[in-house]
């Protein structure tokens, strides 16, 4: 089974979903909507949907509920690209313009702001008290993790554990939810909610790492969006912080950073890191992660779905874009 | 009775009320803290937790949900205040320095949405559906009329409805939400409710439209900024509305914005918008918005806490400051 085949078993609900997510945009506000609308259909993988109806079949499958979990916490995620956008002056993502690039940075941040309170409205309508009370604890960390990313623009003396509790808030927790909520709102099992949420986590940990390292192994096509982006954004990652803190070229990587044109030798960077050995380290934390991920599996009962989550584990492991 | 004995009348349960917020904004992330704190402790004029306890005495008031109401609306009103500073490229409120001027524009983001976080968690702890789905329409549009004061960024020909719609969305919905909820979470009659919701509305709307008249005839002691800072930062209220729409000082007017000046001459433009009656129009507007205010309290049972919501009306209409 190949990714393509994941996405091709559930296109229907997949459908759904989209659905959904484009009913909840809806406004008369021109800008809110157009400005959204190219969130939307800028899509990217939908793992966040994918994830919560994986996980519905673990519980009592029900689509209604899951269509709407899956859209709320997609538009969460959209959200936080928004804003994400504007705290990383970012001009491109997924090869599209962003709202700020498009627009500017006030209608990026009420879009963003739009896209939360849509998220408010969607989540309500599923009438589950419990479920408020978890995404709400989750959004008060996922915001606070915009700020890590602030405080930790260019900052190169910071500790592997900061970089993940920074990419925990930023991309972990939302999937963590996804699979979480999906065997929630089906009524699955506490043990079995607690082991698909783990799964999420530590699936989501992994994700974020691989994203990371493909900025700097990556191509522009693969990407949508210039390799090294992040280091030009001051988006200091693991396998820069890795040769900056823990390897040989971290003599060389100093005086670049110290004399302050890190900027317009962005290329240089790439290559020490990439001779480092970061990279490599970075894949093994992400594989560790994945590992984490197939215990938490193993938990679970067998039915074809646990199988599936294993599979995406891998390919999140090994992808290349 | 002035307004300060109805501070002081409930002096006791508004510090509850300042309690609960301080503990809400709490987070171990330094500058989300200290930008909180920095607008918690601008404090303002506190109307909205004065209108939910207000409102919570025509049913049965218990402070414990009362306290969380009002918390989690000041946080929302906070939320607005920090995001439209960025709007509006503005340096102070209220007498100091706004959190975009003193971090910059992207803490000033984070920190309201962190606001928003903690306004969805505190409303949670309320356990109520009904009440969920009522601020989440609510919040959706308070965002939309974030877009509002984009769009209508130096607008100067904007329709008297489209302003009202503007100052419905950025202050009344709120005031409204706050009489409304105080009232249903301390389980009032539904006729109550609506009354007093409508009550909300009709005095929020004054209360904006007041605001906006003083930023024209007020001082900048009184006003914690100097006066035409609306003006300076484009956004054209009814007092200006009127001169350039519909008064006989509109030619001089329309020279002066469309010779491209007008941030250099606001003097000037202050002096013909008092000079068009546009001041005495908005008066007036505000004022039959008041007397609306007062046909919903004539639907309530005749407590002393309707003659107190029938005074700050009046207070709101002829403030000064």
């Amino acid at each position: 089974m190949t990714l393509e085949d994941i996405y091709l078993s559930m296109r229907k609900d997949l459908k759904e979903i989209e659905r959904e997510l484009a009913m909840a945009i809806k406004t008369d506000q021109d800008v809110l909507y157009d400005a959204s609308y190219q969130l939307f259909r800028a899509g990217g993988k939908r793992i966040r949907p994918i994830f919560v109806l994986l996980a519905g079949y673990f519980g009592n499958y029900q689509l209604p509920k899951l269509k709407k979990v899956a859209a709320s916490l997609e538009l969460v995620h959209m959200a936080t690209l928004v804003h994400d956008d504007i705290i990383d002056d970012a001009d491109r993502r997924r090869g599209k313009l962003t709202v700020k690039a498009e627009w500017d940075n006030c209608v990026a941040m009420s879009t963003g702001d739009y896209l939360l309170a849509k998220f408010l409205l969607l989540i309500t309508e599923l009438n589950n008290e419990k479920l408020h009370q978890i995404v709400s604890k989750a959004l008060v960390q996922i915001v606070e993790g915009e700020i890590d990313q602030i405080r930790d623009l260019n900052e190169w003396d910071l500790s592997f554990r900061e970089y993940l509790r920074r990419i925990k808030r930023k991309t972990a927790l939302l999937i963590a939810l996804s699979t979480q909520l999906g065997a929630m709102v089906s009524d699955a099992r506490p043990e079995v909610v607690r082991s698909l949420h783990q799964y999420g986590y530590y699936t989501g940990m992994a994700f974020q790492i691989i994203d990371d390292i493909l900025d700097f192994t990556g191509t522009s096509d693969q990407l949508g969006k210039p390799a090294g982006s992040d280091l030009r954004q001051g988006n200091i990652t693991l396998p820069a912080l890795y040769a900056y803190n823990c390897s040989n070229v971290n003599v060389r990587l100093k005086e670049i950073i110290s004399s302050g044109e890190a900027n317009t030798r962005i290329d240089e960077i790439i290559g020490l890191v990439k001779l480092s050995g970061g990279i490599e380290y970075a894949q093994q934390l992400a594989e560790r992660y994945i590992t984490k991920a197939e215990r938490a599996l193993k938990q679970l009962p067998p039915i074809k779905e646990r199988e599936t989550l294993y599979e995406i584990g891998h390919f999140i492991a090994d992808r290349t874009y």
